[in-house]
């Protein structure tokens, strides 16, 4: 996925020109707490966050190039950039917004950390019956009830707790990826435990063929 | 996890009766866009944003009270809620905060975007290298040269080009869950493609013991 693609396009530009009023009344309406500053051609050459306004309002300034920082503090990622950038880039500086920029540096668009949070959040919420739909795929001719009942004997084994191949069933077709993560206390867990219920499945199948 | 242990601490309590021309400053200080409105018992009574503060400060306002929105249009999670709550509001909303409170209603702490961002982004960052680990340790006895070779093998079946064990692991060590699942087209044919793997591992040792 690249930047272009998750980029938010409702965005304000601002001006060196415009005044701070005007800047504050467009940025409450698109309710944006950070401007790319742009000049005539759409280049980027200053950033606005809310905290400049405000400091501006009270001060009494005029024009937005009186408040603005200069772009050379500002991050950008170029659209064709991997989204990965930009949600790094978020991450380490606690940005609430970065930049889009094409070839010639204008600014085509905006990242926002709430629209990586919905885009990180949908891989969370993956229902994990779909990974083991995924997984009977893949292990051709394992019957549903044979995964269930391998799932409920691993879960014995790790856990020490007793539990029947039907409420196993509930517990995945009501369980996310995301809180099987933090229930089985990290990825690699998580992964270790599918591939232990694939390797029984495989291993019961394997004595039933010696019979 | 619980909502408490992904909030953030550090962020401006407001009054009723504090002064609009201190409360900007004060955001502009700690750098928050948006903040609870707290009464003397720290329960919370409103919500300002940084847009409040920029129409309050041109249309001269005074205090707090006049320009913040009311605590029933604000969505909090309590301390012990699962933090994916607070993931979902901010997906769902656009939130760049959510408060967090406490049995009293006390607001004890906020959950910002760019830390769920920062959250989430560390779990794409797993090393793909430390799943294929993981797996190693889950199926006993399976060599690591084992592990390559028989995906290398997948990895031509799935994608028709060829690929040695060893530019196999080159690969593998160089990127990220995040990647790998991009790369495959999204969580459940990433995962299938491990079972897949583990399948075959299984396969060729049955094999060989038959031998």
């Amino acid at each position: 996925m690249k930047a272009k693609e998750l980029m938010d396009k409702d965005f304000v530009y601002l001006n060196c020109n415009d005044s701070v009023i005007e800047a504050s009344k467009a940025m409450e309406n698109v309710r944006r707490f950070t401007c790319p500053v742009v000049n005539d051609n759409k280049q980027l050459v200053g950033w606005i966050t809310a905290f400049d306004i405000t400091r501006g309002l009270r001060e009494g300034k005029d024009k937005i190039q009186e408040i603005m920082s200069s772009s050379d503090e500002v991050s950008t990622v170029h659209e064709n950039d991997p989204a990965r950038k930009a949600v790094i880039l978020t991450a380490n500086n606690k940005f609430v917004t970065v930049p889009v920029v094409n070839d010639d540096n204008q600014v085509i668009g905006m990242v926002r950390a709430c629209d990586i949070v919905e885009l990180l959040s949908d891989l969370y919420d993956i229902k994990v019956e779909k990974l083991y739909k995924a997984m009977q795929n893949q292990l051709k001719g394992v019957s549903w009830e044979e995964l269930m009942s391998a799932s409920a004997l691993v879960y014995k084994k790790t856990t020490g707790i007793k539990i029947s191949p039907e409420e196993y069933e509930k517990n995945i077709m009501n369980s996310t990826f995301g809180e099987a993560i933090w229930a089985t206390g990290g990825l690699e867990k998580f992964f270790a435990g599918l591939i232990s219920v694939g390797e029984m499945v495989v291993a019961r199948r394997v004595g039933r063929a010696k019979k």
